[in-house]
């Protein structure tokens, strides 16, 4: 039988980076290449104490149906942390729970876009995401980047060449793939445009606590006092990313339909999950593992910023996060880093190469974007030479 | 602001059983509205001994990033188990892991059908789907039931009449929400009309093992030479429903991209409930479980069939399943379920009027559903006791 694919899914391919993935789980490889958290700072004894707990003590509230919106305490527990640490929610805000970060844009996709509707995304920007949009039938209209984040005159830009533009979507704090941190100024900009033209924000910020020296840019969120932004959480990076436990935090008016479209989805997010991010914040401190969390991964990017500046090419530029998991390189004009993957991968060392991340995926691109969170530090340094290496050689010619 | 839905989602609402839900959990309520399996069988301490070993035991495999696909091992487990115990599974058919039998048919949907295609649903039928069909702008045809299942000659009437229909989606075996299961005659007159008309079979199966004799009709995939059927399963009703653990085996071509779209929706289902879904099964038998459950609603289901002959009026009719969780009512023409469940609701019982099942919810509907498998048996003889005084007074009017 001849399968008809509907049309929002029919040119849509699995991400780059879960073919990149298959490679990468073969322990030979040395994996710059994805975005896992380092398993080392799992807490997973303190998470198999407490489910044994649960599932011994309360068996019908961990398997039993539960209800969409997600666990209450935890989502009031949720609501509560964003206004201490982040200053988020009105009176007109709720918090529901999602099935990690990543449902939160698709239901957010789902509930606001129309088939030929147009998302604004800076440009580089999370593959999951992009495809999220494309699977909605979104057009995607990029916005340039730069060290200080979207560009405000190039978001006008998009969104005068775009009428039928709905969203933007920006992961201002950390951004995947480049590392950069949008100015306050920048994000006081966006909004305003935002707020301006009638378009909702979709702040993604699954790293923002992932701040090497504890600072922090305000978020998007901590400003809208118009239910301009939808703003997405997860557990993915400060707890554990297997558990798919996210949050989103919006318009109560719109969240409802969020849940509708989530019913539909998957009915709600698994209680156990839930119940373990709850139980974690309550009987243990979230914010003492985070700082760990902080730490290791200051002392890792520095580990393969130092590599970098020892081993690639003059030349070649790299952004300087300040938190997060990932360094953006560029190689200079005319380099495809798509061809130099397939030769580092010969050489067991994987990255995602940058046209991944572009709304046109079949540019050529001069960009890359590496890891830093998951390997250990002789396994980044080495990975890092033999890049290098490869670069050199393709520099040369 | 103002929110502009999109238009697959801006007429959609909550179901009615979501709205009965939020009463039903208030424990002075006797529910006979919802789908729960009961509680008393959740094998709790051995998946809290389960949980604990893993978390401590395998870390890494339970906490962090997996595959989109699922565990390859609990896929390969529930392969061989559906060959073992319903004959399903061709060369050409794969098994994916999804968050509930729900996102099987969410994915489906998507992957499927465009904005103003046709989808063929047994009228009455699971809300949950018709809701899901509905939010992807998908326009319902209804087929009739009767104690045999769906209607084949009134199926070839709904496919002559929507050209655009791309799936049938049926619960052939103690179907919901009226309790029958589909003959092998017509499971057969189906399937060649599925083929014959080029429309996929969306076959879901949640309740087959339930069967109270431990009979079983073949189910519709396990004549699927040809591809056409995908078929979902799921350990809500046969282990525990807040796992949210489904299951989906149908062909390997059309799989893939049920995958890409899973991609877009929460990356992968969560490790550590498909881990504890597969050592539960490795670890326990859980055909035994099974048993034990059958045993129990074939007596709750017997509780409930005699309570309603003495309680409800003479003229009110109802389905005699053979396994599952529900049994359907018919007051008879000219009767609103809808205003009688007001009345009940106020005496402290809920039920699931049968118009929340239909393609037109707004029609007024005779039928109801009742389930059996939630509540004590004392319980069920007092909720039905009572139906049957409302019922009275209202065909005395």
């Amino acid at each position: 039988m001849e399968y008809k694919i509907s049309n929002r899914m029919k040119d849509m391919k699995g991400s780059a980076i879960r073919e990149i993935f298959k490679v990468a789980g073969d322990p030979s490889y040395i994996s710059l290449a994805g975005g896992n958290p380092a398993p080392e700072l799992f807490p997973s004894s303190a998470l198999a104490g407490i489910a044994a707990e649960l599932l011994e003590n309360e068996p019908v509230l961990s398997l039993q149906y539960g209800v969409t919106e997600g666990y209450k305490p935890l989502r009031e527990a949720i609501r509560a942390r964003l206004m201490r640490i982040e200053n988020i929610g009105t009176p007109d805000d709720d918090v529901l729970i999602v099935s990690g970060g990543q449902q939160a844009i698709d239901l957010t996709t789902k509930c606001l876009i129309n088939e030929g509707d147009t998302v604004i995304v800076e440009e580089p920007s999370f593959i999951g995401a992009l495809n999220t949009f494309r699977s909605y039938g979104a057009k995607l209209a990029g916005v340039a980047m730069d060290n200080e984040g979207m560009k405000p005159e190039d978001l006008e830009r998009a969104i005068a060449e775009n009428p039928n533009a709905k969203i933007i979507y920006t992961i201002p704090t950390f951004q995947n793939p480049m590392g950069v941190t949008m100015t306050i100024e920048r994000r006081k900009a966006v909004y305003e445009i935002a707020k301006k033209h009638g378009l909702i924000i979709l702040e993604d910020n699954p790293y923002g606590e992932l701040t090497f020296d504890g600072t922090k840019v305000p978020t998007i969120k901590s400003m809208d006092t118009d239910g301009v932004v939808v703003y997405c959480g997860s557990f993915s990076k400060i707890l554990a990313p297997g558990l798919r436990v996210g949050f989103v935090c919006g318009p109560a008016a719109l969240l409802q339909k969020l849940a509708v479209a989530k019913q539909g989805s998957d009915v709600h997010t698994p209680m156990l999950t839930q119940l373990l991010a709850h139980e974690f914040m309550k009987q243990y401190d979230i914010d003492s593992l985070i700082v760990e969390m902080r730490n290791l991964y200051r002392h890792k990017c520095q580990v393969m910023l130092d590599a970098i500046e020892q081993y690639f090419p003059a030349g070649v530029t790299h952004t300087t996060p300040n938190g997060g998991l990932f360094i953006w390189c560029d190689l200079g004009e005319g380099v495809d880093t798509q061809k130099l993957a397939a030769l580092a991968t010969e050489r067991k060392v994987v990255y995602v190469p940058g046209a991944t991340f572009m709304t046109d995926m079949s540019k050529p691109c001069s960009g890359l974007r590496l890891n830093f969170s998951t390997m250990p530090d002789a396994r980044i340094v080495e990975g890092i030479r033999i890049l290098g290496e490869v670069f050199h050689d393709a520099l040369k010619k």
